[in-house]
């Protein structure tokens, strides 16, 4: 078996006993029943997740994949395409939205590069490229589908090497000028949406942008037709490599046990992507934020997740997980902290 | 001119050049415009809160006021009233909820007894008893005129006595067995809303026990006439101790150019109160989470805020609040310790 086929298949259940015992002790902590809501659902599901009711949530990383994509040429995107390469080193040296929320949460950062239009290598940058950036999706395939599966092969392997390293918490963070471009495709194809309806400013188009950035989606579904039921279809015809990346970093935390916290709009239709490939995943997945792009409802409601935080962030780069990973910290301290009934006496 | 008055009249409007100024920076950091969201507009509030475009805010207290219902007696609540005086030494010592998450967040917690229904002193907690808790609001006002303004003095005072001792971000809470019933009272007659639209379960009441709660909240109204243009009459009449503290500790924080963190449901009754008293305090509250009170949409469109957490939380207590100082500094972190495009050499 291939690695990809390795990982699906080593996918399971969630500890039902662990997360049974995680429920009793946050019954027991001294408050109305349920009553920290999420935090609480955090912790039972880290339990179930670890396969232990106590557990060391401190060690985090970011891992963020980086790729271009052909489709830029069809002037999708507002900025230029160089910013890609020049971004991404500059997440590992902790001086972009993601690099200093990751420092803030006291988590390590890490950057590989997938697929970005740069023949050098980057400073700090772990070097995976396939190739420099997808081919226009607007005039066939963005990738074939062997890259596509690469590219999630790829996204295991760095992520496990940072499991291999002890990290007990992961996010997922991505770059790639344009990649909300494709984002919206794949939510689009796997949710049955018009392109308009999931199409968004991205990085700050105006409303013609928008409208125009749609009908490059609508016209690349209808020329390269990806199949719903082929998810690996689908990231081949219309996503990116950075996108494939990030299914493979979510599959491989689910198959070795890890949880995975989702960042923002381009990591929604990774994990869209990661829960068609093997439903098991989703349970690993821990939602961030509700990204300011429009189609985030949608997207939430073909995940069947709801995020934590409404921060109407849309910079992406894996900057809503790295804010997220204080609130996991914050949801286990309090499990490990706060006195139960007996241990406070409590008699009435 | 009393405490009350000096403080109302004492608050001024933020200062926009300092606004002006954090958003230049915010404007100049590597990243799309306001791609941050509210990470961003949290930094330009604080400054112009603060009057200077930087700023620390790691000096942080959650002030929680305490106090018992005469409303209790109906029955609208499903624990003992001693959870009151049981728990707020509880917070005082770290093993609460609000306890834990401000220890996780390097905040400081202070208790203050402003009417609990018992005689001696309680450990690690500020007396300021105003006497031992309000009268059945089913069977008249809950308390008098002049203890609705004591109340807000005692708020004012309190927490003036933080601020000069040097702590940047106020963080309110509170605990009182049964106090959900003031808060929807309160709710429903600013926002005329009727009972039931705005009562809920607090902090664990079945159906048939919501449907007795809205209307021993109907009664009271009724039998009471609270004034929907004075909030000192609609104070007095069905609101609480702690919930008139509670509008005192926002006033004294917004004449005094300090941030203040609302919590869960019971503080949007205070900040409610505290918009209607002056309108401009609004600008320094900052609120942190959407309560699982059914009622808390109403109460965010009547204070025209947005929270930023969506957590399903219900426990009060300043739980909340706690949760998101954490945010607020990782926002401070960000702003302060991303690079602007200049420094990183920007020239595309």
């Amino acid at each position: 078996m291939t690695i990809f086929e390795t990982t699906i298949n080593s996918i399971t259940d969630l500890d039902k006993e662990a997360m049974e015992k995680a429920k009793q002790r946050q019954d027991n902590l001294i408050k109305p029943l349920g009553s920290l809501g999420k935090l609480e659902d955090i912790t039972i599901r880290l339990a179930g997740i670890y396969g232990e009711y106590l557990f060391d949530t401190s060690k985090k990383a970011i891992i963020a994949f980086a790729a271009d994509h052909g489709v830029y040429e069809e002037g999708v995107a507002p900025h230029p395409q160089e910013i890609t390469r020049i971004q991404i080193p500059n997440f590992v040296k902790g001086i972009t939205g993601v690099g200093a929320l990751a420092r803030f949460a006291g988590a390590d950062i890490y950057g590989v590069d997938v697929g970005i239009k740069y023949d050098k290598e980057l400073e700090g940058v772990t070097n995976r490229k396939i190739r420099q950036g997808t081919s226009n999706m607007a005039k066939g395939p963005a990738m074939s589908r062997e890259e596509a599966i690469k590219s999630i092969e790829i996204g295991i392997e760095e992520t496990s090497k940072l499991i291999d390293a002890g990290y007990k918490v992961i996010g997922i963070g991505e770059m790639g000028i344009a990649n909300t471009t494709p984002t919206s495709a794949i939510i689009s194809v796997m949710g049955s949406y018009e392109p308009i309806e999931v199409t968004g400013i991205g990085a700050g188009l105006n409303s013609e942008g928008v409208i125009k950035k749609a009908k490059v989606i609508e016209n690349a579904i209808n020329l390269n037709k990806p199949d719903i039921n082929d998810p690996i279809d689908v990231l081949s015809k219309v996503g990116g490599f950075e996108i494939g990346a990030m299914v493979g970093a979510i599959l491989c935390c689910a198959s070795r046990r890890i949880p995975v916290v989702l960042d923002g709009f381009i990591s929604y239709s990774s994990a869209i992507l990661a829960i068609k490939l093997n439903p098991q995943s989703k349970e690993y997945m821990i939602p961030s934020h509700f990204s300011a792009e429009p189609a985030s409802n949608k997207a939430f409601s073909l995940l069947g997740l709801e995020p934590m935080l409404q921060m109407d962030m849309r910079l992406g780069e894996g900057s809503g997980a790295a804010l997220c990973f204080n609130i996991i910290e914050a949801a286990n301290f309090a499990y490990n902290n706060m006195s139960t009934f007996e241990e406070a006496g409590f008699s009435v």
